[in-house]
């Protein structure tokens, strides 16, 4: 990788938990939108190792085996190692040395006032770890360790995106200029709902679509698929809008043609559940057929995938202790 | 240092904030705990800076300062860095590293439940830092990065050494045998009060006499010192109980049998304050001598103040990184 390649282009952070294989709701929700920047940006991935112990404390054999397994998905839906850095978050322990430094600047307020952090503390049933609650604060962590410019998220988590923007400008007025003010991108496509019709998809709710699915799985998933629960027969006229099915067309068939028409039909009672459900399998199947192909061609190289994870690692490492180096110049705290 | 000479030896870890010069509580409270250790334990003395980022962040002028005035006030009450390392916590960043590992498996209501750490937040009258609000749990991450045996502390802290043996048992439970379960020591005298009689001592209470104070002042400061109010003359009984003066002539006065006929007349309104606080003045004096004498040796050598922090500080350095590892196998996250 040329340094110089990347000197005017702006840096962009992203990332992922890794807690299992990546789904077609992560494709919609990131993938797609990381892909469309990968040209244009310095582009750093995080496989956000730290949080996912919180996760699966118990279970780190999961965490060691999704990392691997992202890094795959990654590769397959087309992101370019040459291009892009793929950083695991554990290797560059300066996320945990910034994030030690800007807790003391972040107010607690803050945290327990960021109200995606309140939503989902509310929906977890297990006991809540330090870690999590600190878990909006090491996002703002590791977006001001790599001095990111750009940051693609979900919408749910535009709230620490605007406390990174806050912390980024306090730091900068306290002390000296160090951090740029990172801005927010959203997903063109919102959330994607499971194949049961839930606005929550994973691997617990077996309600999933992975990228790694065979053929046969996607027909098999699709023919389960949720639709509208009145269309007893296929002569009743169903409803198009937030039916999964078509939700699930919009997002992957490019023959728009053919969805328009088959909403019309839909909606007149003319056309058969499993006629629309023949047509989605097929569109997934045509999408997943290069993700495929990459995905064979990478899995026999087990080493390049830990390699590009050592060298994506790497160059972030090199950004990690300039950053620290210039946060503690400016905070004076080098004795 | 010759590291053979610590192999049969538990390790020691206690530290203090650098916001400051280190008055006569400090030693009654902790200095004096940490000199009667020194031969028999391999002892870790931290400057604990990352939590004074959080109280000056606007200041760190003033933490760049106690720095050199807490190492100074070590080497002047007769600590040997010889004997025990000085370390400086930012230069360790291990420290931040194992505390984002351990707060992934420590209770967030462990944190929010701490008796101490409850009662000084309604106690801090200024924006409560998220840095602050963690602050047991990166006592957990000190204790546990030294893996020390030992750490005396104030009974303020307990419940703090409380939560690092848990937490210490827990990862021991979850992944493998790798930290000693430390065992608290509380000093032998309870917290001093302020020359006011105020139970908090401190700059901003101007209510401390400093290991650094020159025989003049600590006469004027005694001067003031608060006493029995009922005593308007002296030949009023006066109380001894709680008294300052008392309090301060039973922690310093080696002359038991002056502090007990001093005690004895003043109940019987048979000695004047002054004359009390003149035997204490010149007690405290004869107390400060020698500290003051290695003081003065000390502050010609401000180069060998730095070298012995960095000394300590890599010495700690190399048992931190040594656990990080043993950490990061016991957990399998060395993909």
């Amino acid at each position: 990788m040329i340094e110089s390649d990347f000197k005017n282009k702006e840096r962009l952070l992203s990332g992922m938990r890794p807690t299992g294989s990546l789904h077609l709701g992560h494709f919609v929700g990131a993938l797609d939108n990381w892909l469309s920047f990968q040209d244009e940006f310095d582009c750093f991935f995080l496989i956000s190792d730290y949080q996912a112990f919180g996760d699966y404390s118990d279970n780190i054999e999961l965490i060691r085996k999704a990392v691997y397994e992202i890094t795959l998905d990654w590769l397959s839906v087309g992101l370019d190692p040459q291009k892009c850095n793929f950083v695991v978050q554990s290797y560059v322990p300066e996320h945990a040395e910034l994030y030690m430094l800007l807790s003391m600047i972040i107010p607690l307020s803050e945290i327990k006032n960021n109200p995606t952090l309140k939503t989902e503390m509310k929906q977890i049933s297990k006991q809540i770890s330090l870690g999590f609650f600190n878990y909006p604060a090491t996002q703002v962590a590791d977006i001001l360790l790599a001095r990111a410019h750009i940051v693609p998220v979900g919408e749910d988590q535009l709230p620490h995106i605007e406390l990174t923007r806050r912390i980024a400008r306090k730091f900068n007025k306290i002390y000296k200029d160090v951090f740029p003010i990172p801005r927010a991108v959203v997903g063109r496509i919102p959330r994607l709902p499971g194949i049961d019709g839930n606005l929550k998809m994973g691997k617990s709710l077996n309600n999933a679509i992975y990228l790694s699915d065979d053929e046969a799985t996607v027909v098999e998933k699709v023919k389960k698929m949720y639709t509208d629960p009145k269309r007893i027969h296929a002569n009743i006229p169903g409803t198009v809008e937030g039916n999964p099915v078509f939700l699930y067309h919009d997002a992957f068939n490019p023959n728009i043609d053919e969805v328009n028409n088959l909403k019309e039909l839909y909606r007149k009672g003319k056309v058969s559940d499993s006629e629309v459900k023949r047509k989605l399998a097929e569109a997934l199947n045509q999408f997943l057929k290069p993700i495929r192909e990459r995905r064979q061609k990478f899995q026999q190289r087990p080493n390049f995938i830990k390699e590009i994870l050592v060298e994506g690692s790497n160059r972030e490492k090199k950004i990690a202790q300039e950053t620290i180096k210039m946060v503690k110049e400016a905070m004076g705290i080098i004795y």
